[in-house]
């Protein structure tokens, strides 16, 4: 059996960048490839691999015939350009904690429920919309049919690429629903400095910020860029601006140390992208997170009102759909206690903490019993090539996820 | 032989959009399938057809061997659903004019210049960068190998494209050099609303606007849209947009009534373009463009006094590379008097004016004695699929461009 180390080292170069990152788009032939091996791995490992029909990747140990399962997992997609870490690292920790849990107990008498390890389908969503597409879909929250409908910038079909890419599986699969599983956990690198700046190893997910997601059409008249008078221009770029602008001024205005507002503008679609032309169409969404609901309705209140300036001033007409509306969500208390207590008897320091970023175990989470913990990420540097976790502390994290695990196949109750 | 209208019905099928406009880039399949037609009817017409190094199309009426040519033309190729008199009127006008011409001194002496008419490529720039190529490289302004190896957003060379077309002449095709031009005359639609708010049927154009156009990237840094802390953000997209506000800004506070500014931003590039990653890179043009030249001056300095406020206000850097900088530029006033009393024998009306747009005259200008013409634009949209021209003012432009051209075969000096 190789190391958790060496298989990281080994996912890492499928995929890797010049600098050190990965570049592992969802459903593309480096994420295919990462799957292959992945499958490869788990199938060595003794698990049996099935995939559900949203392009899920289960690795199954069935120990007592007809339990429920309790499923680990994270991604292996990435961002363009991104980090090693970000999901890969969930992925690898689940397979080897169950392999380890599965080994101390060989021979002894089976636990109550089997264990499963999963890697969910486009959970970063750079490529196709929505993101945590793969966990939605299994929690019940995205239908199967529409999140394989999506298609990327460039027209190419999720389900069609799964399926070139044998990632579909179809009913009588073996694939665990989610009404097979008791419970759910997953461990992920912080993508803060949260744990790094207060010498923390260990955080443990209490909560999720709030989000609001909007996806903005500014709608403008193509036309001249030098010949057309300024006054006459329906500049949808201009919008686009005006809009962007807007965003980092609501998070300067609203936020507080107790409750700050992140905001950001993000993939902007130019229509027509020409040198000479002032565009007559732009699409773009916006985003809205904080811990504060009230602070984030206060942002989206204020973004409405100010809307119909930015109209004014571009002469452009400005949609703007809510795509997503998430309150504050907790997680479990017994997980988060259960989690604590099993970083205390490994000598682990801890804290509670809020995610900022969207995880799987979020759609799992209120659907079922769902533990959410975290590794520091050095210098809180994510979505990016430079992303880091030092060995220790993904080691410790691999500790710790092994201990949870221990618990949850005996059935100890985390919500 | 078919009428001017009959042509021009004929040409503005191809590459026709549903809400009657052209799409037509350069080195499309619609821009060569335009080019391969037009070429037929000048053959039909008796010009023997030829084609330069750098894509252009010329067609000959050769009445005085060896003697230089008068050339008229201007540019099949399209904005992206862009309209359909926007350079293609140019083209029919001179091979209509220089039709005429030639039947009109048919039988009589031999005129002292010979007749040469041409399509020059890539005049819009709008999928190869510069604008203006095959005038430019003609002119002496631009190196063919350069322009041949302009790539578009998708990487494809324009040479590539122009040899499989078979648009690429070599040496000894006879298309003629910019030596053997004694003078040049174009005419185009307006894209702007002077001629129509004065009532006016003919543009003389006196001059060209000063401009200056910049490639402008954005530097920041790769990081989440979620976790990333707002005041460690390095957001390229942010800076992008503080830079479009900016060039508004600019003319809102510099335009006059008498020396207007006109300002754009345009072809955004954003990497990598995902909904959750904030931009590491964005690359923009940013164009200046004022019939005063200290106007320009003032603005192109006060953009690169405001820009390390950008800078800081985004953490970004930015450079900002000058790819043009034209001040005003005359046209020949011998070829305004010229087309002044041309039209006045026809009973047109006409103004002095100077353009804002973009034309093959400018790079022209300056190289051989060059007349441009405008007939009026409705409302003045262009770059749009709603560009109209009347007929009665397009067949007026004819016109007057056949008695500018049956002038100018005879030697009248233009410049």
């Amino acid at each position: 059996m190789t190391s958790f180390a060496e298989d990281f080292t080994a996912l890492s170069a499928i995929g890797a960048t010049a600098r050190g990152g990965v570049h592992r788009e969802a459903a593309s032939d480096a994420d295919a490839a990462a799957h292959e091996w992945w499958a490869g791995r788990l199938a060595a490992y003794g698990f049996r691999v099935v995939h559900d029909g949203a392009g899920n990747q289960f690795g199954l140990l069935e120990t007592t015939p007809g339990a429920p399962y309790v499923l680990l997992g994270s991604h292996l997609d990435s961002q363009p350009c991104g980090g090693r870490w970000d999901g890969a690292y969930g992925v690898l920790a689940a397979g080897h904690a169950a392999l380890r849990v599965a080994r101390r107990r060989a021979g002894g008498p089976p636990p109550r429920h089997n264990i499963a390890v999963v890697s969910w389908f486009n959970e970063e969503g750079s490529r196709f919309t929505p993101s945590l597409m793969g966990s939605s879909v299994h929690a019940g929250l995205l239908d199967a049919a529409t999140a394989l409908d999506a298609r990327d910038l460039a027209g190419a079909r999720a389900g069609d690429l799964l399926a070139a890419q044998h990632r579909l599986g179809g009913p009588g699969t073996g694939a665990p629903a989610v009404s097979d599983v008791a419970a759910y956990a997953e461990i992920h690198v912080e993508q803060g400095r949260v744990l790094e700046e207060t010498g923390t190893t260990i955080g443990l997910v209490e909560a999720t910020w709030a989000a609001h997601k909007f996806a903005v059409t500014v709608e403008g008249e193509q036309s001249h860029t030098g010949a057309t008078r300024m006054h006459e221009r329906r500049d949808a770029l201009l919008g686009a601006a005006h809009l962007t602008v807007l965003a980092r001024e609501l998070s300067d205005r609203l936020s507080t140390a107790q409750a700050p507002l992140h905001t950001s503008v993000s993939q902007l679609t130019v229509e027509p992208n020409s040198p000479v032309t002032v565009a007559r169409e732009v699409r773009l969404h916006l985003d809205l997170r904080s811990p504060d609901e009230a602070v984030l309705e206060r942002a989206s209140a204020l973004l409405a009102e100010r809307v119909p300036g930015i109209e004014d001033a571009a002469r452009v007409g400005i949609r703007v759909v809510r795509t997503h509306h998430w309150g504050v969500r907790p997680l479990p208390a017994a997980g988060v206690d259960l989690a604590a207590g099993c970083a205390d008897r490994l000598g682990l320091t801890h804290r509670r903490m809020m995610t900022l970023a969207g995880h799987d175990a979020i759609p799992m989470n209120g659907v079922v019993p769902t533990v959410l913990l975290f590794v520091p990420s050095v210098g809180g540097v994510t979505h990016n090539e430079g992303e880091l976790t030092h060995d220790a502390d993904a080691a410790a994290g691999v500790d710790l996820l092994t201990e949870v695990l221990d618990r949850l196949v005996d059935g100890v109750p985390v919500g």
